[in-house]
């Protein structure tokens, strides 16, 4: 049932799901991030990588003021459904697509819901928010901007959604 | 001599760069990519972020066809400046943006004058082009695609001559 890497196996893959994709369509993937203001260069760009995951998983992007408002709205959510909360953080841990696929997929796995990916305010997180992570996770050892961030996370949410279903976008690469 | 943290200071900074600043304007950076199409979601963005390296040193980008294509060149612009071949590669050497600023101090140092960043097809170098590199740099363990891997050098090439000329944006993040 595995998708082929042709034109035609992409597009029968993003809009007719095998069986094996439609299992992730249980959890939800927020993309938090805390700033303080609205306007990001690459808004446009995140938004169409959560776009794309939409035949495997239903994901939407999160702005807040500060870390409080972040964990308000994780407690808030908590009385719905269980939230796995994941920090960005340089002193995370880090892990190839390949292996934060097979994360993602362990936590679909458990009967996850509800995953938050979050990243932090420009000085990084305070250490109590940090002990509220079920998982700290790096992007790698360089330091990009806050916006680059966003934009290298989206596309790894797509690339591990894609890994999980067997859509060819990641061996493609 | 070094820039405050001030509006004034990164302002002042940024057009009027300090002596330390100046000394960088004796190397080029190029940031050169093999693809086959010349359409590039980012490239808006990478050019924005050459652009703001111009006050510490001169940046261009170039497009290759082919891994040929690029050899030929960095031959051809060895006849007039010896050229540093970087080469983007997932098993080549990962290092923090402070450390890669050092590495790229060092080569301004010992008189580099030419340095090319670039990032390979999308099956990766071959292992003759990769002979030819003089760092084999990776950006991570997780994998990016080709596009995204080039926004992502843009801002390290800036964030590093930030880095070596005192300029606050490194450390504001």
């Amino acid at each position: 049932m595995g998708c082929s890497s042709c034109f035609w196996g992409i597009l029968k893959a993003t809009f007719y799901p095998s069986p094996k994709c439609r299992i992730l369509l249980s959890m939800h993937l927020t993309l938090a991030h805390v700033a303080p203001r609205t306007r990001d260069e690459f808004d446009a760009a995140i938004r169409r990588y959560l776009a794309r995951c939409s035949p495997f998983v239903t994901t939407d992007a999160q702005l807040f003021k500060s870390e409080e408002a972040l964990l308000t709205w994780i407690d808030r959510q908590h009385g719905r459904t269980p939230v796995i909360p994941v920090l960005l953080d340089s002193r995370g841990r880090q892990m190839t697509s390949g292996v934060f696929a097979d994360w993602l997929g362990a936590r679909r796995n458990e009967g996850a819901q509800n995953i938050v990916f979050a990243i932090g305010p420009a000085d990084g997180w305070s250490a109590p928010t940090r002990e509220r992570a079920q998982l700290l996770l790096s992007l790698g050892p360089f330091t990009l901007a806050h916006t680059l961030a966003r934009l290298v996370m989206a596309e790894q949410l797509y690339r591990a959604v894609t890994i999980l279903s067997g859509h060819p976008y990641h061996s493609g690469h």
